[in-house]
């Protein structure tokens, strides 16, 4: 039952700047960092990989509308022997000094967001009220949380008190030559075959905001670039994998279905 | 008190196109898949067919709003000599090996569906907060969801960051004379008094947006085809069987009743 | 605290058609049932006699918007040794092989309705989540759910997922000579009074939709017949049992009150 | 901690009409009861003079919007040696053959009106869901339930198949003469003091509808009455207890107070 | 542990008319009171100041919208043997015959409003319906309820079936000299100084219902007072104790602050 | 698990005006204290130094909507030999004679705010209903709370009742000057570039209310100036730690981006 947040072997990341040697600066100063940009390009891979780097256990926590503050916090337990304290991530963390990163930060209630602000400013301490305990952070702890600007509504947004804890990072897709690369390297394809897969993205990306909430990510392209090793028609896959998930509207459909034959029509 | 999940006999189940092999591609890459169509098309057959012919365990859940995480995932029981802690369907699915299907994923809460995505990435891993333990899933589990894009609002759907996990497969009723075969071949009348009832049955998909919500499903043809097996005259197995279960209005009741009759007029 | 759910005397009913003899085919095939009609039609005293005719226990549960799953699927209770589940009706039933009548479905919580999924369709088993067991259901175990077309709203229907699992039996009040015997042969008053009573009912039947939500039941006529019989003044008992429980609008108490003066001054 | 229902003085109650009779006749065949009418004009004060004079325990519950069915049905208590089951004052009642009065029943949600229903119809039974136990109503079991069809909304009214179970009795404020009388027998004033209040009542009822919710009751001229008996002056002890509690509007407030002035300028 | 809730010390109150007799008239006949007015006018300091004169000890709940009916009736606690139940406020005064005072009662829900309907009238009992057992009232307790018109809104409004349980006192803020005298007496500041403050005072009760909800209470000239006489001075003590707190409304704060300089430049 | 709420080291704070002259005064008469300005201005540091200077104890809560006055006032813990109370922060404050700041105080629920209302007049005494117990306030007890008037919206505001128990202070970000030389002192960046980094603040507080929620802080100058001191580029870090977090809006970026190459090219 016991638990190893470490990374052990490095994983995949493609720098797209100097985002590597400003988030070693953010560490370095044990600054709240904020990741913000669309699904699937990469924020959570950047958080492993500068956790590698950086040689800190990485706990995370993938936020809801329904997490309590306890869910981060800990909680009581009831054992045969009376009630048992039980850390929550959250705790955990601070108290190994581990990178503790809260994934969708915005979905998670108010009790969340506000449970972290003693952490994320010159206290650096988590009052654990129901157990009458201040944790003091650990020296080597840091808070990472993300958060997609691109479908947020006005009822969830973060609080100005709480955006104004946090140094921010901006992500996006990777450069088309740089994300065939990604492609091709991350399921063996080649990176002809993963140029077309990303050909075929930045058609449906360039439809988001006109009728298509999100893009294709690049997660998507591996899956269909995975199909494809493993014996499944270009197109076949491409349909599979990067359009039936993302739409149902059949306007749409034609048009990703036509840049997926154009695509390999040309080959 | 213990269950076996395994799928002991094949499941009657007619492919309508090359779903099998797709589906065979997507498990040995163990990608997530998600399954949409109408009520009542298949799905939920289709994936006990692929587990049956998998040779892996199906642990089913079928979704509903009133759902927690804790409800998929575990909880800890108060006995005699303490706590203990009791996996959920998705806990148990990830420690055996199991497929773990999802059913209209969409009527679940957040907490529900966000409590996936860890299993959905390259992590393949279920984080017990509650119990500080993470599971690593089985390298032969996999999940499955399903949702019907039919009548889902605005206020139900899938995030993008969620859909941005899954390859997906569309599916249909079968087409006329598949169906028909179905309808024969799980109740024992023959193919021609079937033909009727998708007759009927087709009368009321067309309909479908134009006051019905959904169309007559094949289960339902299977019903009254049961019914008229078990001597039951026709007329009365179809309105019971199709019309009745679906629409209260007395005009669509009008339509179909006539579909009925000049259907089993023209006998 | 044991209990036991057979009906040992056959209880008065007065078929309309032949209702009978189509439940008797819905129930040798173990199709699901789903009755409609308005308010005291007569839909629980069916059920009950299809359960008496066919030797089976029942077990009727009232479905409510406050009730959950676990109401119906069973729980955990805290003992001195520790915890012991307790089957809900709905498990008790399948397990028993007993008709299990959910009167009023559309009341109840999604939650509610969705569990019984699995108990509709060929799979015949009830997942205990909680539990880690799956109930296979008696070979005789019989699902029954009732509901008011009348009034229901938009946001209280059943979804069409949970539609598509039943046969469908339409009620109505019966015809008006049908309805005095039953009134007679209930409370003992003779049929002539009991036709008087028929009519009062009718003419606020008609009054259904014009400011009047539903008319009024047979349950209601043998009230009165009740009070009559137990020495009440005719229209003493009828502005009682009649009129006062279903409207406070003044304008349809006195067409109701003239209706019985007029039945009544005929005399 | 025991406790009996019993009323054992006889309430002061006059009758209006054949009310008593009529409550005879409907408690022999054990009909359930509706009692409607304005707040404070006697319905709870006529069900424990019922009770009095049927030898009867009563037990009264007062229903509001919070209320669960678990206040009414019971529960289980945590225990040193486990869980008691400890009933609701419903079950209570239906087991010791009371009659129970659920007053302002459409306070309360529906799972507190659902559960009446199968105490209410031929099968006169409370079941038990959480202990799986099926209670007989005792014999001289009755239900009896209270509402105000003044100041109802549309959110909160009765289902159709909630009222069609009842008998209902109408109520009102009693004729001017009997009011005085009930008043100054109740308090010990003198009946033309008396009859001054009463006519300070009906001026706020004739103001009922407009601008105010409700009129005086009967219990706020014994209130007044009682101030006066202990030494207060009339127009103090009446815009004390009649005007006061039931207006903060400066126009309604002035037009009693001058109908107060007016009474009494008389004297 | 224990608590005595006795008023020891005479409480500072100047009576405004004839309220401390009427009140005494109403505790006499045991009549539940209802105190109105505006913020800080009094009202708390009323009911203390009669609760020390009667010699009854005074328990106070102040309510607020989460609260349940268990927080006033009480409820099982675990312990080391088992449950134990422990009488909540409302119960200990009804056994100990104290005065219990539900200050603000419109801000709770309504299943604590409904809770005191059977200690307010001719019953004088409180069911405490999870311990099967009905409290009744020592002949000394007396129910007193406050409640401010001036900030409802139509959702939270006392039910009629409340309101006419309770005589009325109203209340307002005193005439300045009184008012002056008050202030001039808490402190220990001269009556001319405090005549400036409630100068300032009437200057805020003006403009409420043109931009301001409230206007400035007593404490609040008591505050500033306070300050002056601890050498602050008095514009400084004026503005934090009389305008910041209860405005932030640029316009309003002008005006406010000009009536604080006009008052100090006249001095 | 014990814990010491003493500020050892004196906090850096730059008084703007009179404050802490006034508030030790305040704290004198031992007034309610209620501070309000936009985010990062410098409240919670502001009572850590009165705190210090005072000699007190400080408990800070967070507060957020989905708080429970049990998280204020303490709840009882279930343990091996029963249940053991434990005092929440507030009640720990007014045992020890803490000053207790409730940070941003409108974010809570009705009952958090209600609960402190006999902390904060003539009672100073907190009521622990549940543990049947009234603590009187430590002598040295002070209740602070702090309030942004900023983006409150008309559902979250304190009811005036609330107010009413205040002194209040305003703050506002300090002068330029003096906000420089808080920066280079906090940091160690030398004044003259402290002075460019609120140069750029002020472009940004003059957005507020023109697409900017709130303006930059001054704690995001300080991120901003550590990054600076450790290595990254001034524009760099400006973006990342002044820009990035507070605002996704293009228009406002490009903006605030142009003010940060202007503030550069000038050096």
């Amino acid at each position: 039952m016991t638990t190893d947040y470490r990374i052990e072997q490095e994983p995949y990341y493609q720098p797209q700047s100097n985002e590597v040697a400003l988030y070693e600066a953010a560490y370095a100063a044990r600054l709240p960092v904020m990741l913000k940009g669309p699904t699937g390009c990469g924020k959570s891979r950047f958080v492993e990989y500068m956790a590698w780097k950086l040689q800190r256990p990485l706990i995370t926590v993938a936020c809801n509308e329904d997490m309590t503050a306890s869910d981060l916090v800990g909680r009581y337990l009831l054992e045969a022997g009376g009630t048992r304290w039980l850390d929550g991530p959250l705790t955990m963390a601070a108290r190994m000094g581990a990178i503790c990163y809260l994934d969708e930060i915005v979905e998670a209630r108010q009790d969340t967001t506000v449970v972290i602000h003693p952490l994320t400013d010159h206290r650096r301490t988590l009052p654990l009220d129901k157990k009458g305990e201040q944790v003091r952070a650990h020296p080597d702890f840091q808070l990472v949380i993300s958060y997609n600007p691109g479908y947020q509504n006005l009822m969830k947004d973060l609080k100005p008190s709480t955006k104004q804890r946090f140094a921010a990072f901006d992500f996006d897709y990777p450069p088309p030559e740089q994300e065939a690369r990604i492609v091709a390297s991350e399921t063996g394809i080649d990176e002809a075959l993963a140029a077309r897969l990303v050909k075929i993205a930045i058609t449906a990306r360039n439809l988001k905001g006109h009728g298509l909430v999100e893009g294709i990510s690049t997660r998507l392209m591996v899956y269909a670039a995975t199909l494809m090793k493993g014996g499944v028609a270009p197109r076949d896959a491409c349909r599979m994998a990067l359009v039936r998930p993302i739409t149902d509207d059949a306007d749409i459909r034609e048009t990703l279905d036509h840049a997926i034959d154009a695509v390999f029509d040309a080959a």
